[in-house]
């Protein structure tokens, strides 16, 4: 396994590589085409981690955990469902979830499984789809929740999901990482919230990526966050979320005052 | 008023420039930020019209027309409401509507004037976004009709909208273009079934840029479909949609079979 991630330097230069314990080693060229080695170590304190990747797009699964449908009383849904974040809601390991000065509501965390998406994906079969993913990652995919169903007439995904700063990756992308042996934890100020089996997910990331690459190409860097199960909940002005998983590592951001 | 275009020569060079009659002249640069003339003209039948811009995401508003909220006897909403269309839908003047190869429903045209946006913006006021909008293009917001309530508990509004080739823009982008005296008119194979005043509309473009603007930052390029009124429908393979709007020009589209 692989950790890659995006890095900004002490002096403002930014770039990606791999991350061995706390050093980086830098990698140039195309992340996602055969990149190679700068011959560069940057320590740690001479750099932050930034998003590990810069989707064109977020594709957000709903309703892909069986323990989640059968808490809300939901069907489980015959074929994969989801919404688009907006790719400027994107933040990195670290950074400040803002509240939205216009918005004195719930603010929701959800602790997912991020897929990163390898190369360009058009009508893939399953098989053809599971070697088009580069690795995963951590999603806080974070909502506005008091605005989802504000209007009687139209559910408002797109809107409450994609405020600048609610859509939280990090801290690496892993590659060849065992998805289906893992666990999702999700913390709020060190309580545990959220501690659910990847395993229970409906759609697997493969069928996802197969599923939604018939309806639209993706690019390498798209980001599918596979959904969430049970253990939602709001956060608090001040308090800081954490999604860990084993092998990926652990995304943490706190949320700030508007 | 001035059409700025995007082309592609027949030697497979791309660029922009400015549309004068049948002749482009181009331009080098940033398109938004100060383009400078390019020194050369490119004559009729020398290069194909590519979409007027390349959005990083597409908004696209519902229920923004009064005639069309009353015939479908909804509330006029009280705020903006609006979808995110995948950018990869994206194709231009003269390109084909493709039919999904998964899909043998109904395929509707929605003949729409388009916002492309000139600056970053974040939280404008209504005068600031006035001042923010580059200029305005004609849009075919294309729908996978029968997928839109496919499922019973989530609107698949994303996913029904953002097909490859469902996101048609063009022909130009048209500045110091005076949207509120224009009227849009969308035929299917020569027969008009949609001829409505912009004037029409519940919120103005700079009103849709400042509000969109406090949700999320809208970058340079970025696209928003300001929402259709009455006479949507269906379109069968092989029949084209046109939508024109007096000062823009035409946007034609064919409908090919998968």
């Amino acid at each position: 396994m692989t950790c890659w991630a995006r890095f900004r330097t002490n002096e403002g230069r930014s770039g990606f590589g791999v991350l061995e314990g706390t050093a980086l080693r830098e990698y140039a060229g195309d992340p996602f085409d055969a990149p190679r080695p700068a011959g560069v170590t940057l320590e740690a304190g001479s750099y932050v981690l930034l998003p590990p990747c810069q989707p064109s797009k977020i594709i957000a699964v709903w309703n892909n955990f069986h323990a989640l449908a059968a808490k809300l009383g939901k069907q489980e849904p015959e074929r994969v469902l989801y919404l688009i974040k907006s790719a400027t809601s994107l933040i990195g390991p670290g950074e400040s979830i803002r509240r939205p000065r216009s918005y004195a509501g719930k603010i929701v965390y959800e602790g997912e499984l991020g897929i990163v998406v390898g190369r360009r994906c058009a009508e893939l079969s399953p098989g053809e789809a599971a070697s088009a993913i580069f690795g995963y990652t951590c999603v806080n995919d974070v909502t506005a929740g008091d605005i989802l169903n504000e209007s009687p007439d139209f559910a408002q995904w797109c809107r409450a999901k994609s405020f600048d700063t609610f859509g939280c990756l990090g801290p690496v992308i892993a590659t060849d990482f065992d998805w289906a042996r893992a666990q999702l934890v999700t913390t709020v100020d060190g309580v545990v919230r959220q501690d659910y089996p990847l395993s229970d997910m409906i759609f697997s990331p493969a069928t996802l990526v197969s599923a939604i690459s018939h309806d639209m190409t993706l690019l390498p860097g798209d980001v599918i966050a596979c959904g969430t199960s049970v253990g939602v909940g709001s956060m608090r002005d001040g308090s800081t979320v954490e999604v860990r998983i084993e092998g990926i590592g652990t995304l943490r951001n706190p949320l700030a005052p508007a």
